[in-house]
């Protein structure tokens, strides 16, 4: 028989959702564990630039998740360096097992995020937060008048050509088939601007640079477009295989939840990145987490 | 025949909710006025220590809301020190007046916040921040097994009492009259605490305190109970007249807004500490005000 601890809430994800959980409960008198397999900070850490949450002027993706991290230890929260690999009922608790040990609790927020499925282009990840970006919301205000290419055909890839289109002075849109993936309606939005240019059939080769500047990219049809920011919106990944025995309703964006942060499980929340909506962003996941941890605090206290 | 100024975007208030907004609208290339009758940052003004907004460890919430501003001013985004008082639709435009001046625009977003209603008791100014607090969620964290009294008989009574349930060693609830307003439930989850007493038909008259520090609060019923904080839930105000004659839906907690932060008027948002929701915090608000500002976003370039 395996033995486990076990804890009042078990927080899946140090991210700015999971942190800001952490803190709501731990000031309620309530003690959480984090299990986090990375650094602290989620998608901050991969973030170059913020310049679109409220209060933190500096800028600096990992910054901002040291700042969150700090607060987060100073209040003495528990936080593992472990990776998850199975929650599974047992009894009235979930067990969360990790690469190193098991963990026991009545209570499990999942807050595990996403990150963007990245660019498979010859120096793409050498220009990434210098060119490259994968949030045309965060960085977008970045290219006034400049020239822009997305990538990618889905509603997303939509979304940020109209959001660039009102900024930059001409949008490609780089379309690996000859159909986009986009509801109708986010198509024929996209259609109606003049300085957005949809090209079919083609990928992007390689990203290329003027004196270390991102410049031009090289389409798989021998076409090069000179441009100054490449947004690439080909969806997004994320670590479900973990919460695959619960039988959490999700959607292609991730897991349902309701108002509360509750998903369809019993005691079992989840939020941020994690979680299916419409907006993704740093000060939208901390919101969430606010709200599950209160939701979680309320359900103890009955 | 009056005249007035168009602008893409009106934001009616600058607190973090407003400030946020603002900050999306800007980056995407859209130009908010922002109008505030008082300093920006709303009720962090009015917030002595803020420790659970992610990111932010300095605490002083008039510094948080000045950090708020100064992006909002980096930015470059017009913000009026004027005071609404109405609110029309005139033809496809919405006309806000002011104490000075009149603007129009297609889209308002109504992020005016509220105020707690205060306690009328001797000396309860002088302890505000130093014992006296408005939010248990905020504040209550401070008084780990001290004895606090929640003053108010309503459903926020209730939940403040039952979150210092599990922090404080005790909790008196003073309720005016001889019934608590709040809903059963919420009555029979504190009732069910064995560190709450309430005590009833009474009101406080007088703060008093012991070398500069909160230590009693004195009753009209003459009884005299040793406190080391007071949080009072005896409701809130807001300043609903300017908008009376849009036939926003109400209830008595704020305007009713769907998820996206639409209210039942076309073209009218709301967000923040102005709508009807579970939880008014900073965090919660500023996420708020990003979708917001996401959805005016998608509406215009449509």
């Amino acid at each position: 028989m395996k033995s486990y601890s076990e804890h009042e809430v078990i927080i899946i994800g140090a991210g700015p959702a999971g942190m800001c959980a952490a803190i709501y409960l731990k000031r309620a008198g309530i003690n959480p564990l984090i299990i986090e397999k990375n650094a602290p900070g989620g998608t901050l850490n991969i973030t170059h630039k913020i310049e679109n949450y409220p209060g933190y002027v500096d800028k600096d993706g990992t910054v901002l998740a040291f700042r969150m991290y700090s607060q987060v230890e100073e209040l003495g929260i528990d936080l593992k360096k472990e990776e998850v690999l199975k929650i599974e009922k047992k009894d009235d608790l979930y067990l969360v097992t990790t690469n190193y040990n098991s963990y026991a609790s009545k209570y499990v927020l999942i807050a595990s995020g996403k990150i963007p499925r990245k660019l498979d282009a010859k120096n793409a990840k050498k220009y990434e937060g210098k060119g490259i970006s994968y949030c045309a919301v965060c960085d977008g205000a970045l290219y006034k008048n400049k020239v822009v290419a997305i990538i990618g055909g889905g509603n997303s890839a939509m979304e940020s050509a109209l959001y660039m289109s009102n900024i930059a002075s001409k949008v490609y849109v780089i379309n690996r088939s000859s159909v986009l993936r986009a509801d109708k309606k986010e198509q024929d939005d996209v259609k109606k601007k003049d300085n957005v240019e949809i090209v079919y059939d083609c990928k992007v080769l390689e990203v290329m640079a003027d004196s270390n500047k991102l410049s031009k990219i090289k389409l798989d049809n021998e076409n090069i477009l000179e441009v100054d920011a490449v947004f690439v919106c080909i969806g997004q990944e994320s670590n479900t295989a973990y919460y695959q025995g619960l039988n959490l309703k999700t959607d292609n964006m991730g897991i349902l939840v309701d108002v509360d942060m509750k998903t369809n499980i019993n005691n079992i929340y989840a939020c941020g990145d994690a979680i299916s909506k419409k907006l993704y962003q740093v000060v939208t996941a901390t919101g969430e987490g606010a709200i599950a941890a209160t939701n979680i605090i309320k359900s103890i206290r009955k």
